[in-house]
């Protein structure tokens, strides 16, 4: 941390800091420059204190942190890239893992049925919502227990392992019970209750991206999940709050760049969400496997006109292979495959 | 809602976007334009359909929401404003109810000093957090059950309401026990399974409104907490996230004007999380009275040096005191009192 | 600037990064962590150097920069508050100075019943658009010389400063001759030709914010202004680009105080632009006084309905003279008068 | 455009409306519906109306836009993609233009270094700062005339066309004179002044997406420089204004698909001034491509370490080469060639 001094800030002013420094543990060094002394705090934990304790300090005009406030999710941590491994799925390695199904479990036959194409088109991974978290409370809020039924079945007739997202602590039990991944949503990504009760579990997480989030923001809440030693997360881009109205979210694709740089954890695209509408899914989607993305959540639904939730924002199975044949020499292009 | 249809969209596509709209329930009317047809969907229920449901369908240009989603909290559903009356504190009458306390309670002498301070001063509500959320797993999380017990005596003994947050849905029960007003922070404003458990209870919940919500957003989640009969939801504005770097986040200040235009809601601000920065409080707070907000929600701390949590935007009892000194006539001058 | 060199960075770049350093002429002071070596760059003109010079270099995690990038518009360049004299009106004093008049000078009848009426109300200053930046290409552009003719005439006619915004260098020289204060608008923030141009006469000039400029960035602009001793800039903040989608830009409130710690320039408000909406523009203005801001820019039109540009957002007579009335007694409860 | 009554309007109010709507020569319809009555304005020049000449009416309560306020621009007008053909060059056809060099012209050994180099490498065209748009007054400002002799020998002696940015109105005849493509900057996207004179004249423009402008302001800029004849327009994507501070800007990806649904006008990535960093530069270059971009333009610097103007986000000639390597296989795989 460095803690730059007012100019003209006295003696004691700049012992105070040093001594509040000393008390959490840190060393200093001072640089006593010609208009103003800087100090900088040395360590490495100093991303146990906040900022805020040295900057509400008299004589201090501001502080800068050196360090990510995040430790566990970081590069410099774990150097390798992390690759997580679901049911025989290496997602973080060689393949393109493309994780399609609808944005909820509407019924047995709409589930199957999606579930058996997807994978038949080269899916590795089946999605499906059970708990849907709505911005109406008057809207469809999932099949829930039957949805998680259901797509047990999927798992165990199809052998394909599924996602699903957990909304509360509650029902962490359950979806872990039926899921083989489980997905935290964006609107949860700093619901520190419920991180906390999934970093004592030892499933695959997926953490979605919250919808202003900072990528430091994003890892340091990975670093809830990482804090008990489940490994096995797993970080998804699905677009962020900006001005432009085009779309419904503005997928970060830089984002990825960063993540790969900064993060060992691997990281997917939702280009549904995101965009929320499906003529702009195939192009999104590419860009996430061309920048590097390790895959994909994509919404697909048998009968898009008659979906519950999200319909225009689903591919049709015609428009999911059309994607699939896209995706593919993309992925080669960068030394991958699907 | 309104329907544009593409440019040459078939009789046969108009007359899809008629029968979904009739499965419905929904009343149409037809613009045969010059170059093109716009169907207007008409019903004072269409809040109930998403504008995906048409979107998706083919021939379709666009789709636009002439009502907006959330309708419990509307001006229109409910013309006057409502009071919401707290142990004989009354929210949204024309008295500017002045909240405030630490950020979180760090100890039975830390928060009764504060408490008996800042009601002297003239706050009528104590707020004080034994949960807290915090973005880095490494930090404080607050004194939890125990904070709940010390607010529960400094409401007993001093006669003051208290205020403090629910982070998840375990903790209702005990945090109701305990306080008079339940919180619900920004990166929950979404948590809608949260938000249904607290819709079952009688107390009355402050909705703070999220990161990155729109007005429309947050009104809609205000709806979930009405759904079921509770009617003593409190707004609070407390800062958007921007792109502007010199606060940690920006109050949204023409908020409190388009609530109350929009919503019978009575509607706080937070300049203290907003900001992040003690200094500038007390202007942001003078703006949120002027503008027309029903209060505010600041924080205290006896010595801010020694906080655990946002020491750097709480204010010293001398600087809160100064504070009161201010804003007197500022809510004078708008026909009010503190 | 402090620059955090990478673990494991070599003794050659860290001497490679002190090189560089005084090659510019700064001095450096090295720390070395126990993890990772910071070099503090020292010197009262590390502002000249961009942090980029540095973060290029082998073995450079990141570089942060400690001073501010803006020097003359800086508090600690100029520690008292500066006060704009215009034609005796005095911006920065105890006044708040109120501008008012049409978004576009449309006829000499609009124009002067607007700048008498105003004046009457209390207005300092009549305002009133001659050339007209739209967004579409077929809107109406503004009557031009025209339009300055008669801004110059209301002037002499009744006394009053007038203020109007030039839009390019070429035009310059003839508002200049017709105008008090030379308005830049917020698209041309960052137009640093025109900048350079004004910063060489001796007008004063209004520098409006630009849509997505940080306050640092809008300071820093205004360096441009007052690099070649043009002393009187007023700064005006009118709404910024945000997500929120009921106003047309968000006014960043809390810009005052950060304003008023940072620099020594005057600042006004603009809520009629920022709102979009007439009905909003009291309560904006209201808070905008309370905040501390020096004065507003309010668009006001004897006849909204039948205005050519941005009818919406302006008060009539009759609500302008609400508006004086309501801001009078705000003004006072800060100390101040209009 | 569709006008939304408030519930309660009166007759006369919509009357009035209606009138309104017959003064600007547009039809109407009515739709009577339960609560409210909604007037749906017809007509193919909607957009020559504000929508505030509707929203200020008495009894209105909200007013919304169905046709996009761009024309020319707009793929309704212009069916099929268009295509620039610059020196043989052709932009928006099978293959991906790449623009590369330095940000500034430093010197003729400098620029004639880089600009033989990418061409070698496979770059369609040259780009080199003449003028240069610096945020802070104290920085570098360009070699101006000396720097457009410069790309003009270029050119002659290489065969490649140049590119340069024009940042104001006097300058134009001579950019026009030396350059092949004038590149208008983002701070600019917005100068409607010099967008009037640029659609005067026969290049083609290079228009870069404004900081915090939407996809719908940046066709309606682009409708500016179409309105007189120039049909050589080519947009340029470089990234939007966001929270997300891990980059200089977020490049908007979507903004790709959405252009190439609304317009026929080509359009390029920069991904450097997106990133600000050349470690990232690749990854977008990258995503792009996939995504459908026509093009790129990139910044490459011999010495990356001496630049002038922003070393960190230029590719060494070296990293370019491995730039272009990544490039080819990305651009094949979406059926094109570089």
């Amino acid at each position: 941390m460095i803690i730059e001094m007012m100019k003209g800030a006295t003696q004691e002013q700049v012992d105070h800091v040093v001594e509040r420094a000393h008390s959490f543990g840190f060393e200093v060094q001072l640089n006593l420059g010609t208009e103003k002394t800087v100090v900088a705090i040395l360590g490495s934990d100093t991303g146990k204190a906040d900022t805020d304790a040295f900057a509400v300090l008299p004589g201090v005009q501001s502080v800068a942190r050196v360090m990510k406030p995040y430790k566990l999710a970081s590069r410099e941590f774990h150097p390798r890239a992390s690759k997580v491994n679901v049911s025989g799925v290496e997602i973080g390695g060689q393949r393109i893992v493309v994780m399609a199904g609808p944005c909820a479990v509407e019924s047995e036959k709409q589930l199957t049925d999606t579930a058996k194409a997807v994978q038949k088109l080269g899916a590795a991974v089946v999605r499906g919502g059970a708990f849907k978290p709505r911005t109406s409370p008057f809207s469809f809020q999932g099949l829930e227990h039957d949805a998680l039924d259901m797509l047990a079945r999927v798992k165990s007739d199809l052998g394909i392992p599924v996602i699903t997202e957990v909304v509360d602590i509650q029902n962490i039990g359950i979806v872990a019970e039926h899921a083989d991944i489980i997905q935290v949503g964006a609107r949860n990504m700093q619901n520190f209750a419920l991180l906390k009760e999934l970093s004592k579990i030892k499933h695959p997480i997926l953490l979605k991206r919250g919808l202003s989030a900072t990528v430091t923001e994003w890892l340091t809440a990975a670093d809830y999940l990482l804090a008990r030693g489940n490994r096995r997360i797993i970080l998804c881009e699905r677009g962020i709050r900006t001005f432009e109205d085009s779309v419904r979210f503005s997928v970060d694709i830089s984002s990825i760049a960063v993540i790969k740089k900064m993060s060992h954890l691997p990281v997917l695209v939702d280009p549904s969400h995101a965009a929320g509408h499906f003529a702009y899914v195939p192009s999104i989607a590419r860009a996430a496997v061309a920048a590097g993305a390790d895959g994909l959540l994509v919404e697909v639904h048998p009968n898009p006109e008659e979906a519950l939730v999200d319909g225009l924002q689903s591919l049709t199975l015609k428009n999911f292979e059309k994607l699939m044949a896209e995706l593919r020499p993309v992925a080669q292009a960068v030394g991958r495959y699907i």
